[in-house]
Formats: C-alpha cells, sequence, structure tokens
C-alpha cells in the first residue's frame, strides 16, 4: 500500500511526550493559580460564526484569520480569547454575576507566516474581570499580584512586572496637539524596547511630528528613577491635560494598591514607554519581562478597557485583563532549557512482574494507586533489560520488581532509578508510599 | 452603532459558569485516572493536512469533516483523535518507548446534522496502548479496569463494560459462509440494543441472508448465562473455525485477567452482541452501560485493533484503547442532573472588606492562598448586601466579612453561606484552614 507522509503542518506544536508533560504542568500552575484568585472557568468554541467574531477586527487580525464556509455558513476559527469573552458576556449577561471573574486556557489560530518560535495554532491564558457598568480601580492592583503569583509558581525571581497608564501617553499627545495621531504614535513608542530610542525618533519624523515635539515626547518617557520618583516627577511637569492628570492619579494609585497586594519592589516598576499596541487599551497597562531573558519580549501582558463588547451590546461592560501566550513562551523556555520541572514522568512506579502469578504485583499496583501515586505495570514479555531500559527513558524514579520469590516473602526492593539504590521494604503500598516520599 | 447579534453555532456547547466547574470537574477525574495508570500526554493540532487527516477516512467521514483552504493548503480539522495518535507515531516512531501508553483529552469536529445532544465541536478522552509489532493480550484486559475506576471516580456504582472479540463473530460468519457479508452484519447486529432483536433479523433478512443461518446467527447472540456460562457455552458450540476458536480462547483469557485487575463481577460481563461498528477492531471490544440510564447508549467504548497506522508506515503497529465522548456524555447527565459536585465554586473564600484598611484583608487572602485554599477578595464598591448575593449565587461555601474592629481585634467571623451559621476566630490563615475542613 503507498504511504502518506504522516507530517504535522509547520506552525503547528506538536510535542514529544517528555516535553508535553514539562507544558502541561507549566499549563496546570497557570490554571491553579487563576482558581487561586477565585476565577471562573470558561471554555468557548474555537469555531465561531464569522460575522460574530470579525465584528471588530480589521487589518492584520482579518489577513491572519482561519475562516471557511461549511454548508450555508460563513465560520471563522478564533484568533484570541477576548473576542469570545466578549460575545459571551453580551450573550449570557443576565445570567452571569458581576464582578464577573474569568479564565480561559485555550488554542487560538492565526495564519501568520511561519517562522521559527512563532505558531499559527497556540494557547493563551486569560483572565479578565468585567464589570457591569463599572469596575473599581482596585482591580487594576490586583493583577500584577497575579502576574507575580504566576511566575514564581513556574520558578522565576528575576521578572519585572511594568506598569503603565495610557491616559498620561494620551493626554501628553493632546498637550502637545498630537492627539490625532496618537494612535500611531503610542504603536511607535511601544516598539522601544524592540527597535531602540533612535528608530523611534526616526518614525516619529517620519509621521511629520515637529522636532521641538518628539524632544518633548522622548524626553518624557525617558523620564527614569524609582517608579515613585516617575510618578513624582509625572505630576511636577505641571501639563493641564485633564485625561493626563487623571491617568496619574490613576497609576498613583495602581502602584500604592500593587505594594498593598504583596508584590516586592524588584518586581514590578512604572514604565512610561508601555503603551500596548492599538486602540483597545484605555487605562492601566501591563508588560512583563524575564531580566535574564529579555530576548523573549513580553511573557503576560495585558491592561483595562473601557468596553469589552461594545460590537455586541449597549451595555457599558468596562474591563482589566492579562494574557499569556503559553505556546510561544514554553517553546522559548524549553529551548533556553530552563524550565523547571515538578517531575519528569507520570508514572511514580513502574512495577515489572518476573511471574505467571499477576495477581499479587496487579493487586500492589492498586493498593499503591488507591493512595494517589501514578502507578504502572509493566505488561508486556520481554527481556529484564528492556523494561528497565523502558523506565530509563520514560524516566520513571522508582522501579519494583516481583517474582515468585517477592510473593513468596511479602518484600519487594524498590529501586531508585537515579541513585541506582536499593531498598528492600515490605510488599505494601503504604509503607512503599512512605520510602519514596 | 448597529450590534451584532452574540450568538454561539448551534451543536456547539458553551456552558454557563456553573456548568463549566462541573464539567471540568469531570474532566481532571478522566484526566487523573489515565495519569494514575502511567499513561502520558498528547495534544496534537487540531488542524492537519487534509491529506494525512483522510488517509484513511472514507464515506460518512469525509462528509462530515470541517476542510478547507488556506492558502495553498488543503487543510482539516481532527474529527477523532485515532487519526492523529496513528500519525503521530508513525511520524515519531524512533523516539517513542514501546509499548506506547498515552491520553488525549481534546476537541475534534463533526459537522453532523445538529440535534439535541449532538454536537459538532466535542471532548474525546482517549487511551491507547501502542506495541511495536506486538501487543500482549493482558494489556486489552487492563483496559476495564481503567473504565472502572473513571466510573467510580464519576460517582458511579451501578455500570456494566460489555466485552466481546471480533474474532467470535469474524468466525462464526466464516463457519455460515457469509464471510463476505460479515461487516454488513456485524454492523447490524451492533444495533440491537437500539433497534431490537426483530428489526435486526429484518435487516438480516434484506441482505439475503437465508432463513437457517439467521436462525443460527440469532441463536448465538443470544446465549445467555453469567460470562463463565456464555464462555462455555461457546466452546460447546462444536465450531471448528480457526478464528472462532482463536476469539473464544482471547476471550476467556481477557475476562479471566479482567478478573485479576480487581473489576467486581457485577462491573462487567461478556456480551456477544457486540460488535464495535464496522472495520477499525480486529479482536477484544468494549462498551459501557450505566445501567440506570441505558438512554445515553455506550458512554465508553473502545478495543484492540492489528495495526494503528497503516496508511502511515509498514510498522505493525497493533493497539488497544478506549474512548469517552465527554461532551454528549456531560450534556446528558446534566440533563438528568446527576452530576456529583466535589465543590460547585471555584472560591473556597470570599473576603468582603468593609474598610479603607485593605491591607490586612489582601495580606489574610495572600495567606490563606498560600495554604492552598481558593480565595477571592471582592474588590468593588457595592452595598454588604450585593456582596453577599455574589457569594450567594457563585455559591461560594464561606465568607468572611472584614471591618476596622475586625482588623483591630484580630478576630473574624467565618460565614457558612450553607447554614448561615458564623463562628468567631482568629484572624489567622491557619485557623481559618482548619475551621472550613
Amino acid at each position: 500500500m503507498p504511504k502518506i507522509e504522516p507530517r504535522t503542518l509547520s506552525g503547528f506544536m506538536e510535542l514529544l511526550p517528555n516535553e508535553q508533560i514539562l507544558f502541561n504542568q507549566m499549563k496546570e500552575k497557570i490554571q491553579k493559580t487563576y482558581e487561586r484568585f477565585g476565577f471562573l472557568p470558561l471554555d468557548t468554541p474555537i469555531i465561531e460564526s464569522a460575522e460574530v467574531l470579525l465584528a471588530k477586527a480589521g487589518g492584520e487580525t482579518e489577513k491572519q484569520i482561519y475562516r471557511f464556509q461549511k454548508g450555508d455558513n460563513d465560520l471563522a476559527l478564533r484568533f484570541d480569547l477576548t473576542v469570545p469573552l466578549a460575545k459571551y458576556v453580551a450573550k449570557n449577561y443576565g445570567s452571569l454575576s458581576f464582578p464577573f471573574r474569568r479564565y480561559q486556557i485555550g488554542k487560538v489560530y492565526r495564519g501568520e507566516r511561519a517562522q521559527k518560535g512563532r505558531y499559527r495554532e497556540f494557547y493563551q491564558c486569560d483572565i479578565d474581570i468585567i464589570g457591569d457598568g463599572e469596575l473599581d480601580l482596585i482591580n487594576d492592583a490586583e493583577m500584577p499580584s497575579i502576574i507575580y503569583s504566576i511566575f514564581k509558581e513556574l520558578g522565576f525571581d528575576d521578572f519585572t512586572i511594568k506598569i503603565n497608564n495610557r491616559k498620561i501617553l494620551n493626554g501628553l499627545f493632546e498637550g502637545v496637539n498630537q492627539k490625532d495621531n496618537s494612535t500611531e504614535i503610542l504603536r511607535i513608542i511601544d516598539k522601544i524596547e524592540k527597535i531602540g530610542k533612535e528608530s523611534v525618533i526616526e518614525e516619529l519624523r517620519k509621521l511629520s511630528v515637529e522636532e521641538d515635539q518628539i524632544k518633548f515626547i522622548m524626553n518624557f518617557i525617558e523620564i527614569d528613577g524609582t517608579s515613585d520618583e516617575k510618578l513624582e516627577k509625572l505630576e511636577s511637569l505641571g501639563i493641564n491635560n485633564e485625561t493626563y492628570k487623571n491617568g496619574v492619579e490613576e497609576l498613583k494609585s495602581v502602584i500604592k494598591n500593587v505594594r498593598l497586594f504583596g508584590v516586592p519592589e524588584e518586581n514590578f516598576k512604572v514604565d512610561l514607554t508601555i503603551a500596548r499596541g492599538l486602540d483597545y487599551y484605555t487605562g492601566t497597562v501591563y508588560e512583563t519581562f524575564l531580566n535574564n531573558y529579555r530576548e523573549l519580549g513580553s511573557v503576560c501582558s495585558g491592561g483595562r478597557y473601557e468596553n469589552l463588547a461594545e460590537y455586541y451590546t449597549d451595555k457599558s461592560l468596562p474591563g482589566v485583563g492579562i494574557s499569556i501566550g503559553l505556546t510561544r513562551l514554553f517553546y522559548k523556555l524549553n529551548e533556553l532549557n530552563i524550565i523547571k520541572a515538578d517531575k519528569k514522568s507520570i508514572s511514580d512506579i513502574l512495577i515489572i512482574p518476573i511471574t505467571e502469578n499477576l495477581e499479587e504485583p496487579i493487586k500492589l499496583a492498586t493498593e499503591i494507586r488507591s493512595l494517589g501515586i501514578n502507578t504502572e505495570i509493566y505488561l508486556n514479555d520481554k527481556k529484564l533489560k528492556a523494561k528497565f531500559k523502558y523506565a530509563d527513558k520514560l524516566e520513571i524514579p522508582y522501579v519494583i520488581v516481583i517474582g515468585d520469590d517477592e510473593i513468596k516473602n511479602h518484600k519487594i526492593k524498590l529501586k531508585d532509578m537515579k541513585t541506582g539504590e536499593e531498598k528492600e521494604i515490605n510488599m505494601d503500598a503504604k509503607e512503599i508510599k512512605i520510602a519514596i516520599s
């Protein structure tokens, strides 16, 4: 029979089991942290009506989208988790409790040009808090504490959550009569980390921003010092624009409360260059950087928005949220070999029977499992060496070989596969549990 | 602004949070049980090249598939988890350890005619054990013990895992010279649970099976008694066909070992009418029925197959596996209101601050979380009554109100939302943990 080549599409991550175990641990840690803060789970369809999904989209997004017909239906695959959330909240408004705190961890699809480390199918891990009509600013201060918990949980210490407020920048541009250009200027400033100061100035010039305005803007975003010093400078500039003043007040309050939420000083700071892309965010914005791995870019970003679902409903639904692009993050961390694994295998114990009497080995496995320990029985007829090689390749930490003698004497040898050490103990699930913990 | 109706496509499940919590608990129990037996996680792309995905498909499947072009690529959404597994094993053959035990829990897509309780996007929860060239029959006996563990874990006691062997039926048809018709006859017999005996006979007649052969077949599949009595009768029929004899031997061995794996007598039985669809399975087959809810049909099915990946590789890869269609199962159980919830909320505790001093409530929340308890702080400025209503609607079991007095005296009242009872204890995370457990 002619064979078809078993290939996976480029831009789609498919891991070997040992990598998948690491990936799942990261995913589970993020999920557990979101739940620890009381976020409710949500799981929306991957396919939506194109009309619904593209209500707001345009430009790049629309080009990248997977869109197709099925029967008479014009369908599309979700390209983020925010639009499905907006649809969901608008649709179920009457059934939800507000503030609605939800997390969603799921795959999204963007038909980008495939390149190393860029994915067409990737996991986003999102939380959002949606208010009904209003949402207190203190919610903006809780987000960094959740980001902090997650990256600590993932084993990182040296990371910085950068915080800014879009109103400050918007007000500033209004002040220098660049309000019409503000989206474009924000987009340029947002790239400073990536393209550098000189290129930012170059791009501002192309936009016909005048030299003294460029100088003013650059001076502004280079305001330095501690977070408190920056906040003080922002206030002392004497800018009289209302949006600006409002933004400074908000940022001040958020920073104060981020401290209250217990985020250590070294893990957050005011950064006036953070703008977060285009027109979505309207207040607080966040980006997160692993300081030893700046090349990863922001590993967790988000912000405050005025209205989640204006394309679907008249209801005012302000919100604040963050998102982790897990697939890309995993790819990079895995490449750098810096993922801290809790365990490298699924099975904690491999039981190898070398007897016709399978009753006792199976009974023991069942008892060990009932104590919450993942236990596998090697059931195939291979040489003992092959069975140990199997445990070795799967990095299963403990092996128990059970033959007729072990059954007769009710004693087994528990082999630690890392040290090679063997320990003789009773053939008893509880004793085995103690011995491996 | 004109609004777009925020609708979800028909045939796509989208749950409210309280239902999503139940769904996730079921999913997690299945996953944890699979891991408890040492199955490795796998997560393949939802989109594959149509050529790869449809290597084997035909007929109904091909009609139902979501297939579309993106650029020059002919793409399709996976319609099960078996074909992606076959591709994966063929592709990564050299990197895997055999027997390869993997689980995958993920969404699959079939553009079926939408009707109540039928889904176009649904979760499958699969495990398979794949051998390299051979796979011992004892693996077929482990599967029912995993099915047993899962449904016990899901809170069911009265269920039956029905076990048969395709070789018995195949051999039987060879014996009555109906080998060419055997696939068709199996398909008809498979429906006996659904359409009844008379309709089966009717359909066999339409197939031009002779009356005495029909009688022979019907007598056969109606062989009754205990599993052991059935096995004995199968042997005593004196059928001399090799396939048949081989099948009886295998079934006997599997039943013996299912007992060894600790599945209680009342939870499994030989059922000679189980055939499992078309041409995929070649040996042992399983179906699982909740006896008080027969209308659900089989809730977990599977079997042994000779060759997983023949469309991709010359390697012989025999396997055995089971699958749970979780979305439909959840829908039915939820409709019947018989899902046993471990907990009905994500948050275990809601802290309601009624003070300007947020430092203490936040500190307490952080400490409670560090003990593994999901804790939410109500951060919005509402009347106390509205805050309690929020806890009530979300079915959060405990509420702690913290005002200035509580902070001063370092005492809080822990309110049990179910009983209304209030308990005064120290404002201390550990004491709170003890009080709620």
